[in-house]
């Protein structure tokens, strides 16, 4: 069998080193040079030659810096004749440029995708995608996992009564209605509408959250506005308190200001899929999604299935309960 | 400036010849010949040489012979040193294959647009697909029209004062949402669950439709299996009786039996983007849409704007209001 | 060494199963979904990760249907990581779309091989391509199996004195002579023309078939016209009665009624490339070349020669006698 | 309308001439340098921005040098920035490969069509491939043209009772039909089996030769070893006499002194799509197919339908009469 | 004639604006938005459809931004269906990573130019790459623009006696040759040895430079400290004096500190294919380069020969003179 | 592990068996076939299928007809199912063809190496191209071996005070100055123009060569006019003699007449990426880089780097001293 060499960008190497860790294998020096142009320069220091070679990089802020170093490092990879190139990207932030919302814009998603391909990615790992369609965005084989089961083990030791699961808006819903399944409780929905940058408006709540308490789930957090103006509503609809869950916890700009003692939320918890925001801040609960990622390239490298690592958990992700021929849509 | 030559499958000629009476333009003819071994032939018999080439199809059963019918157009029309080879494809059935919600399955919709592609388009002139999200799918340009202004006009002159726009289900909400501006009326959702094969439960509604009158807004209705569940839980909430609205009306299997006559439902207003059913029935309605895919060829040959067609119809389509750096995203 | 696996499309799963019965493997289920329009998905419902997967699809009526499938197919399993995929097509009938032979058609026979390698096949095991520059269609490597040793075996311990091979046309008329030689006898072709769809004409025949027994040689018959054609001629000039060879014995339309049972013919023997006629007919004898393409994939699979499979059979698959520094063309 | 450029390589300057000529265009200049370590370089000697650019290259002796020669021509006009770049290949001898006779070989034909795809033709424009599927090795459009209709016009004023068109080997015998009906007398074939380089036997003639005069057709002569072993074996059935016609009339190596003088032949008649052997030959015509090409060119230039050159001479190249639903296969 | 539309990314307006002026078109907006997860999204602000489309962007500080916002902004042109899309890159910063001079490091140039290639470039205009091989990484067409005339131009005046051109090392040598045969003086060169970061030696001046004044010349300046290594060597032997004079003076870290106001340097010349330092410097004059790149836009366009542009002035760039056949190499 | 084939084109047999040798391993049978019309045939004899092919051709004259050998031999070898193809090319002759020297030529090095990727070629081997950036015009893994270390073994036994290493021009400078740095002596460079084919000047040497001897390092010699220009200018400096050394010995047209008994030449060595001259030269050592070629594919097929090779001889190939990120440029 071959050899796997893990090497990681600047972007997290924390990260990279626990899913190291679990796989029992060292990660290798990839160190980044920058000249004085302000070109980047990266030199994998492990031999690549016929190896498994992983990259491991979530496009966080900087983003672009980010980016850039994951493809100077997947077609160093390639030229260095690995025998196959996967990029490992626990938050693939592009997802969220999935459509047209506007005249003559790039699908930015759909153009990430392909600069992957063209530096030298064979295989894309990931995490939580904006929207399931951004999976067909590529046109090499992805591993898509999925965190909720990890974010619902967090609560599975609460008391659950009288608890509703809330999506900000009706694009989030579906995963929403999957996590409220997970821990057995209702589901409602945001009607957001968005006005300008930074200013959102949530009309109203659909489904019902009087005298309940929320658990909001969101894939990624950034500034938090939207999930403050959903307190608010959930707040006038009668909801008694809330805790947030959300994959890619990235708390920028006056995030951690907004949402770090709001008296409105029990508990806030994320994975590190994208490091923590530097700061103490005891609401926030941080689990590792490392175990997942090393799972998932120990059975990419072994031949087994990645899928049924998500039996009963999420549908998308897992074989169909029942299977496809008794299960099509209408 | 370069001649037009429009050429149709066998799918839907009427609606071929219609987008050329508006366009002043003939239909040239290319006739379909099936080989004794079941194979297909299609021979265009118009010169393409330095000629733009529209070819109609929308991928309505029988699909598979629809969809090998416009691969082979698409060819023929490139192997005859056309300019511009453009797919002019109203209903994009395999749109709806367009995320893994089970392992090891095709993502249909990526799949058949990289086919269309191998086969020879420059570019793909389409309406309403399932999901935005598709349009990344492709790696030509796509031209992607919506018909909920078309729509929307046939509700203009009814009374809309206790009437409510109902998406069967979230997925498709922000359409909705955006057709009751139009028309400026409140917006409602089904809570959709799928069991199996042809059997969905509608376990609420999220949104007021006590004592309101619906209209149901799809962008395709097959079996009408959906639709007939959803008409149930609206009388269940109150709700008064309703219209229907969608873009793809395939009315495939038992739909005009489930449909026709049913007594919640007062009319169904669709359009030309596949052939009608071919039955009697008082309260359905066709809309062409032949004058706006007429219009959108008339500005890709011009090189005129296509998405300023829809202004103030459809910001997925049209230019944003307000622009770009004023209304980003949270 | 990595692990075969092997999965059938609906065209003709009693061969896959053969083939899997001699490779001493499971055939791997891959059930159909028809959704309501008609648009098809497929399930590959067994671990591809790493493994070589083969996709056994012979092109037969519903011919469209069936290339879906396979397509569908191959890029579930490019997909789900197959280490490589091989598209087995034991009839590839868009083989005989070969040409251009009039204005603005698709070569067919070209297009689906691009088709199929956009679809993810990284090479293609098939037999008896309609012409053998066919081959040179795919960009990806071709094993291309022959029949005529399997037909030519039934012959041999038959009475071939006063026997003579016939070609129903001239472009069929080298392997006919090839055939002949394995059958030590003569050879004459039929100079067909043809006026119109199922009218052929065989103007003459070239080469002495006086007072003899016919075997007639074809790829491929589909209405079986040409061969009731030619069978009159024969009689015309003296020939005595007929067998009928050939390796995809499609037999649609009208061919069981003009065949079976025609006092000219005495047997006829085809290959199970593609499903028998279902129905009794006694002169009618199949042949599996199941442990060919078994033995074929074995080879692949373990790195072994394929062409070394048809030593002495056919100079076109196998090595040349004498090499080719010693046999170069004129 | 963009401008036309013409340049020419090395193969062929007087055939490039001759097509300017009818064209009333210049043949622009196109040098050829070889460095001291035998590399080629050629520089296109007038402006490609935006123009039409044809490079007119047979693949004639040395057809290596002048292969390269084609392909630097070809690349050094796309990074020019031509509009559109087509390769003039009146005699694209690599045609010849096209299929796997041997184990282990390239299909030539389809590797060199790559190559010119590689180096930048979005066209070729060429003449009597030699056999009709070699078109479909093209990725791009192909324009074919054939000169049956030149080569019978030589025979038109003749006395053609008693005379009978021979192909020397069935493969050709297609075509040999075509030109038979053309002149309106019958065909033959020969039987030729090939023992060895060089060395050819022709076991018998199909069809009937008796005390004609026989028309020998050819697609291309090389050596003539065929067509000598062809006028024996004519000979022996009674022939009287022949005449040769052919396309590519290469006549390399032995092939003048066989065939000069040669008692059997009346005449020969060839085309200029190859420079003519430089020898005094009084039996030998030469007709010109620049007309033919400049005339395709012009068309494929302005727009107008190529095929239509060839109404009423070749079906392969000119509109099927009748239209293909009424002429389909069996 | 198609209609030109100019964009510019956020790296440097006020080029692109002089662009547009001396082509006196309008600069169409294209606001850049920065959304809070770091993406970035730019939107085409004027129809593209069928226009000639050029996006000014040289790739500085902070070059992965500029080089994001670059592909992004291509991608959107060519997702609104633009005739052809034109890269203008004034500075390629990326030229520099154009060998691999580690193990296991990406040719950065390579990379860069393969991405803007599969975001949509049709074409690359750029001026003054590092190495003039740099050219051939791109697979589409470049026009390659030089500042020597340019910065000769600014000399011109001066008395020039005594004077000697000098490079800092060996690799731009050749150029340093070219730009002293137009001023009319000798050329000298330094051979330098890199240290490490920021530690550069010049062991020795090769070339005669005593009691002259040298004019520097560089393709790029960037913290400057070979510039002043070279001054060092310079005035050690004896060289009275220098000027400096570069195409892109990036001044970058230390560079304005150390070079401005340096006693030994007399004046600093660059161009504005970069923002200029924004600081007080009497010494330094920037010359625009704006007028050679509207003109070889111009040309572009008009489907002149840009190499003309350059006719005397550098070889590289313009016609050779005398032409090849009469001037190759060794 | 997958089993080595080996095979040769014609361009140096010997070569390849050395190298097969030291590997111990037995070069396959590839016989060329040179049809008629002048097409060529290669033939390979020994199974592919899932082996690490090695084809070994340098580019020597006849270099059209070793570059076609070479890319038949490469599409055959793909063809029949080889799991990777190195294309083994010891001498890259088109390297030379590096840059746009003139207006509308093809970069032929980035031509030849877009061939070499469409003819099937996965990986690349070569030795000393003509410069580093060609590395960058592949599209696959180049592995780049040099041969200094081997000629500078040749010259470690010798006297080398007052010896100096001279380059004949500014390009190949830094070369030479790794050169004389494994030697432990100084530099020096001519300054080359040149004025027409065949004819060179050398200016003037830069760099001190008064009472030395000088060690002239070139990467090709072929026609040698170079070498003697620069002995003029060295003797006119007062350098009292010279060797010669260069990796690629070519040594066409008049070079053996210039350079044998050449009375300021003591002694040429050289290497075998190319056959030696067919003379009598006692001058000239030939030393064989077979064993550099062999432990490059043992290693490549091992997994093993490469660079490592090349530790302590040439910072282009081997690790950097010190790594990356402590010797960045400036």
């Amino acid at each position: 069998m071959r050899q796997i060499v893990v090497f990681s960008g600047s972007a997290h190497q924390a990260l990279a080193t626990r899913i190291c860790d679990v796989l029992d294998v060292e990660l290798s020096p990839a160190p980044v040079t920058r000249f004085s142009n302000d070109c980047l320069q990266v030199q994998l220091q492990a031999n690549c030659r016929q190896r498994d070679v992983y990259v491991v990089q979530p496009l966080v802020p900087p983003t672009q810096e980010h980016l850039m170093e994951l493809l100077l490092m997947l077609d160093a990879a390639r030229g260095a004749s690995a025998a196959q190139v996967t990029a490992v990207i626990p938050h693939f932030a592009y997802a969220r440029s999935d459509k047209k919302d506007a005249s003559r814009i790039s699908i930015g998603g759909r153009l990430v995708a392909d600069l992957l391909v063209a530096a030298g990615a064979d295989r894309v790992l990931t995490m939580t995608l904006h929207a399931p369609q951004v999976h067909g965005f590529f046109s090499v084989p992805v591993d898509h996992l999925t965190a909720i089961g990890e974010l619902a083990a967090h609560f599975r030791g609460h008391d659950l009564s009288d608890t509703v699961v809330v999506s900000p808006d009706f694009g989030n819903a579906k995963t929403a209605t999957q996590f409220a399944r997970l821990l057995g409780v209702d589901v409602a929905a945001g009607n957001k509408r968005r006005l300008a940058d930074d200013r959102v408006v949530v009309d109203s709540i659909v489904g019902d959250v009087t005298g309940k308490r929320a658990i909001i789930l969101d894939d990624e957090i950034a500034t938090g506005g939207s999930i403050v103006q959903l307190l608010e509503s959930l707040a006038q609809q009668g909801c008694t308190g809330a805790s947030v869950a959300t994959t890619h916890g990235l708390f920028t700009g006056p995030a951690v200001e907004r949402l770090r003692g709001h008296p409105a939320i029990a508990e806030i918890v994320t994975t590190d899929t994208v490091p923590p925001p530097p700061v103490d801040w005891p609401e926030l609960s941080v689990r590792s999604v490392a175990p997942l990622f090393a799972e998932a390239i120990a059975r990419i490298h072994a031949g087994e299935s990645v899928s049924s690592l998500f039996d009963g958990v999420d549908p998308t992700h897992g074989p169909p309960q029942p299977k496809l021929p008794f299960g099509a849509r209408d």
